[in-house]
């Protein structure tokens, strides 16, 4: 039996108040701390939060559905614990029905959206590799920004805002510049287009580039096939077509893309984003380490959340999103608005971009109807910036009811500025 | 009112499947997409979540406040919405108490703790800047690999596992090397050490160098005055003595951390973590802009946490956590069990690291721990691996009825493997 008394003072220090004997007495401080007083003007929160409930129908992130909050209430698991490790394995399951491959590599980045686009940009491109990005609204210019950081030789290919790049020009730049990836967005949230992937992951493989897609804005709305459209990675977030809250960013790599991690010539600039450690906490080597605490909560919501996505099942969930973006369009023409992306085939279901009439106030009407409706309609962003109104069908937002909502809040917005869409008031209300 | 028959094909697609007309009928693929068809074979998961509840009583994450949990059922926002700023504004608040400082520029960076790690390492070095290490532990290691891979020159301060770094020793090393920056560790989780910081800011001031403090482990747990004490730069987690789930990452700069910041002469090597444009969403800089989707449940929930501890009041955490640290190590001494940690001055409270005796099968203890009592309790990590348990008291779980769980949780695995800490079986159980 160990004395107690011999073990460094530790029973000694409460009777002892000598900096000396047991380091002022209660332990709190250690050697030569100075103890200070704690400062009450820094005080912080009290009580307990309340916030307004809203219809979030802008670009993101939308409602979450009350199933995947109520799965953040379940008590934490350890980060290493075989249930958890469970879990993670459901989530990974889940993420290759998503994106339809049968990849093993899959896992959810510990960060937003942003973090799964600086993953796969990290990780796919080293310093001096050139990168080809499919600029078509901010996503491109920001990946072209984190890759420059990384050391990488960034060519744009940009077209007009409210378009999408053609095959043939993604062909002819490729061929011209022989880029190490080609980056491409999926469904342009600024501008409300949706890219066409056809053709492009060939396109790739026979000029020895890989494929990058960011689905952040699509993945779950619209279809896209990993394994038979040839997309080498892939990442998307959290808190759109999944409904979950934001925080965990989904990513996949096929076996091209993970020849190209594995065969790096330099470390990853980053320790956090590094795939051949957090993969290794994925399980993607067979094995299991610690690499960073997994987001407990948060990945309890997005296993939530796949599994929602399983039980309706993927054609079911585009084709209600289909659906939730012809009653809005039909509702919105009524009104006499217009799409701001010209043509059909260019438009993404789940981010809609309306054109502001001339003489409407965009922001007005976003204040309408967010101060009557609860309902967020969003303003543009970059180049559509004060041009368009953009209107999110998302995951469980993409329903008849949320869409009529929408409506009921342009009917009013519009007709309190006194726009008609050219037609009279008296017959527009008839 | 424009002709609906104008806009694009749009009213016409439900009636034509041509895909020259409206692009295979129901606009579900764009222009010469594929339309494969969905693979079951990697359906996920289904049905609903179902986790075992446990006391996380190791190094983390502890168990969450249940008031912290139900934070996160409460209705996402927008991340621009100005009653989310608000939460944001209050968890600065927050942290300007939690950190005792009154530095604007607190945050919370939008990942696991080691998210706040690799923020701080990679907007406070250069490439070519020297940065001095103390490695009392694992996570020396792991900020020296960070460093390195952002271009700086590590000089790594080693101490003997189990101890901490004195002040000669510090600032021989300061002297010597010329440190753009010296990274300590306050609460060293997998030794459980708790490094003093008395004197290490003056001596930082003194020879033109930054203090970086890691204090994941430690934070809200033992005293830490930022201010009083001259850290420049601090960061922590969301689910040590918070008691919020792991995802957020508290940092704080001072003014002399921000000037280092502000004249870097090279971008950060990482747009996510990028003070310049994240602190611009936290309104460091005076503005609001957007640079990611913050991580509305996630934050919640810190805010919640904040706030339990301004009604506790610091000191009464503090002390708490002490009490608990005491009142485990009074029944372990019982039990015939030793601290790894020579000195009572360099122990850690929160977390506790405990002598495996000789002939006692750690792992077998843990197991036990798990099966009978659901008590976690962890074994060594790094330099300690199979020679500690460990113990944490962190948050919602230092309180003395998860004491005793632990400690009977001991008591039991001990006894089954038959060790009596040198006195017989009968007198200890007398």
């Amino acid at each position: 039996m160990v004395d107690p008394n011999q073990v460094a003072g530790l029973e000694a220090c409460a009777a002892n108040d000598s900096p000396d004997g047991c380091l002022y007495g209660t332990g709190l401080y250690k050697t030569g701390e100075s103890a200070a007083s704690v400062d009450d003007t820094f005080r912080g929160p009290t009580g307990t939060l309340e916030v307004p409930q809203r219809f979030l129908m802008g670009p993101g992130p939308g409602n979450a559905n009350p199933r995947i909050l109520a799965a953040q209430t379940l008590p934490l698991l350890g980060h290493m614990h075989p249930p958890f490790l469970a879990i993670m394995d459901e989530i990974q399951a889940g993420l290759r029905y998503l994106f339809q491959t049968s990849s093993n590599y899959t896992l959810l980045a510990s960060g937003t959206g942003h973090a799964g686009m600086e993953m796969a940009v990290a990780n796919l491109l080293e310093p001096g590799d050139t990168v080809l990005v499919g600029v078509n609204g901010i996503w491109g210019e920001r990946v072209a920004d984190m890759a420059e950081r990384f050391g990488a030789k960034v060519v744009a290919l940009h077209t007009e805002a409210g378009t999408a790049l053609s095959l043939a020009d993604l062909t002819a730049a490729v061929e011209l510049h022989r880029p190490a990836l080609l980056f491409l967005t999926q469904g342009e949230s600024s501008t409300g287009v949706r890219q066409s992937l056809a053709g492009v992951g060939e396109l790739c493989r026979r000029n020895g580039a890989l494929l990058l897609v960011d689905a952040v804005a699509s993945l779950g709305g619209v279809p896209l096939f990993a394994d038979a459209w040839q997309i080498d990675a892939v990442y998307s977030g959290s808190q759109k077509c999944l409904s979950a809250p934001p925080g965990a960013a989904p990513l996949m790599l096929n076996e091209r893309a993970m020849a190209k991690v594995r065969g790096r010539s330099s470390k990853v600039r980053s320790y956090y984003f590094d795939l051949l450690l957090v993969g290794d906490y994925w399980g993607w080597y067979g094995s299991r380490s610690y690499h960073h605490t997994g987001m407990v909560s948060m990945w309890y919501a997005v296993r939530e959340a796949l599994a929602i996505v399983s039980e309706e099942g993927l054609e079911a969930g585009w084709a209600r999103h289909d659906a939730a973006h012809r009653q809005l369009w039909e509702g919105l023409i009524q009104l006499g608005l217009e799409p701001f992306v010209a043509e059909e085939r260019d438009r993404l279901a789940t981010v809609n971009t309306i054109k502001v009439p001339a003489g409407v106030d965009w922001a007005a009407l976003c204040k309408h109807a967010m101060d009557v409706y609860a309902v967020e309609v969003s303003g543009g962003l970059g180049p559509t910036a004060g041009k368009v109104w953009r209107v999110g069908l998302m995951g469980y937002n993409a329903k008849p009811a949320n869409v009529e909502l929408v409506l009921a809040a342009f009917r009013s917005g519009l007709a309190l500025q006194g726009f008609t869409g050219g037609v009279s008031a008296a017959a527009a209300s008839a």
